[in-house]
């Protein structure tokens, strides 16, 4: 059993946290908030902060909101680098810059540690469930050492590559799914504006190359006009900004990406940001001033 | 066995008619070029005109290239409608515009016969083996007849719904595809750029959310580099067209569509009209100045 530190108590990682201890491993954690009790209660330790975090734990993972508070539990004064040293293992599965990870695991590497960039999807049912599905780059070594530890948290963990492979893994998922959700909201909005029923069209659509996870899950939502989160619009225009930056970065040009994500804006404008991505379908509608359904 | 009439003997035509003889059928056709030799020596029935076909034959089958050659084969002077009397069924296999589709179904309807619209997709590799998918608009009553002669020419047939819902249901397959390709090449180009290796990326996404049956087969051409068709831009391309002109009358927005479509004109300005269509990843990549593999 290993002594792991945690970074990052939100929604996602209270239970992955909660998941280690119940594997049997030590966990040691330190935030600016309060600890949630169901940790404490469960024999989290708390820390004062980050650097003492590492200097306890022989494994660190952050789980925190974007690339920014990833730089900032790691390398600010008392923060986590402060307090590693030599062989030990930081493992960051935030869903963050592509770029920025290659910048940070050649700090943490320097230091003499391993470094891996492990973004999952999945959310907070995933986190719950250790369901996720965890994109991982970094070196094999660091990798097999991780594996038991992943394992439960998630289901579907693949090592892609060196480091930032993980994140830039995350970054295409997240595209296909915006596009798709567009993809199918375009078809269903069109076929329902021409008087077909858009439920038998999705079942028809089932049957041949348009399928895929999408159109099944958010073509139903659709179709249904459920769009309770799930995964929140906010959420996906964060990853689309993610995106869109990495490509500016690259000089990679990403049209329906960039137009995605206008979608995104407009739903927000509709006080949409909270609602499941597959409501983009809603931006479509108001400009087709219809409505699925109607 | 019933006396069937089918004009449009082309790539898809040929093996679809050829299918209908095998079963058993007495196939009447008649085209202005050739009849394919084929055709004739599997006993075909030459007639001197489309108005004969359909004084010969109770079911009439269409399968020409676009809307105004639907129109000009049913209803120019010695076309199907002129031999048309009251009970025989057209059935037009075409994929052509669905606005249009319920003007020809109700010029057929008033002379007491019935229409299908009844598109198909896979290809001619799906024609010659009988494994067309088959999205069907019309009355149940006439599906029903056609469904034994359907059949013999494919495997997924579906009754969507009324006159112009399997043609509208063609057009949404042909969007999410198109869009579907487009998103799986933005993903993977923007891997690639950032340096991950694109084939373990599209292995990574298959277990998740962003798998498709795209991205299995076209991400995998991507991958592979392997652009020979398969089905060919400039096809695809009239299908965008058929979506885009359906949306502008109907009143639709299609953003996305519409760049798709733009990415494959920028395919054809470097001599791809005739890649496979998962091609279209390379307008992409020219914006970029990098290819996947590279």
């Amino acid at each position: 059993m290993a002594n792991i530190g945690f970074i990052g108590l939100g929604i996602m990682g209270t239970p992955m946290a909660g998941n280690l201890i119940k594997g049997g491993h030590t966990v040691f954690t330190h935030t600016r908030g309060e600890i949630p009790a169901v940790l404490l209660e469960a024999g989290a330790r708390p820390c004062a902060s980050g650097a003492e975090v590492a200097r306890q734990a022989d494994i660190v993972i952050t789980m925190v909101p974007d690339t920014p508070h990833v730089e900032d539990v790691l390398f600010k004064p008392d923060g986590v680098a402060a307090g590693l040293s030599k062989g030990k293992l930081v493992v960051d599965m935030s869903s963050i810059s592509p770029v920025a990870t290659k910048d940070f695991a050649r700090r943490i590497n320097a230091l003499g540690c391993e470094y891996l960039d492990a973004p999952v999807s999945g959310g907070e049912v995933g986190a719950k469930a250790a369901t996720l599905t965890i994109m991982v780059g970094g070196s094999e070594a660091a990798f097999d050492k991780m594996k038991p530890i992943f394992e439960l948290m998630g289901k579907n963990i693949t090592l892609v590559g060196g480091n930032g492979d993980g994140q830039i893994t995350k970054v295409a998922n997240q595209i296909i799914v915006a596009l798709n959700i567009e993809a199918v909201g375009e078809a269903l909005l069109l076929a329902a504006k021409a008087g077909a029923d858009p439920a038998k069209v999705r079942q028809a659509l089932m049957g041949g190359f348009a399928n895929s996870r999408i159109l099944e899950v958010h073509g139903e939502r659709m179709v249904k006009r459920s769009f309770d989160p799930g995964f929140r619009i906010e959420l996906h225009q964060k990853d689309l900004n993610l995106a869109l930056t990495t490509a500016r970065q690259l000089g990679v040009s990403l049209p329906n990406t960039a137009t995605a994500q206008e979608l995104f804006n407009a739903c927000a404008a509709h006080g949409g940001a909270k609602w499941d991505h597959s409501g983009m379908v809603r931006a479509l509608e108001k400009m087709a001033n219809f409505e699925i359904g109607q």
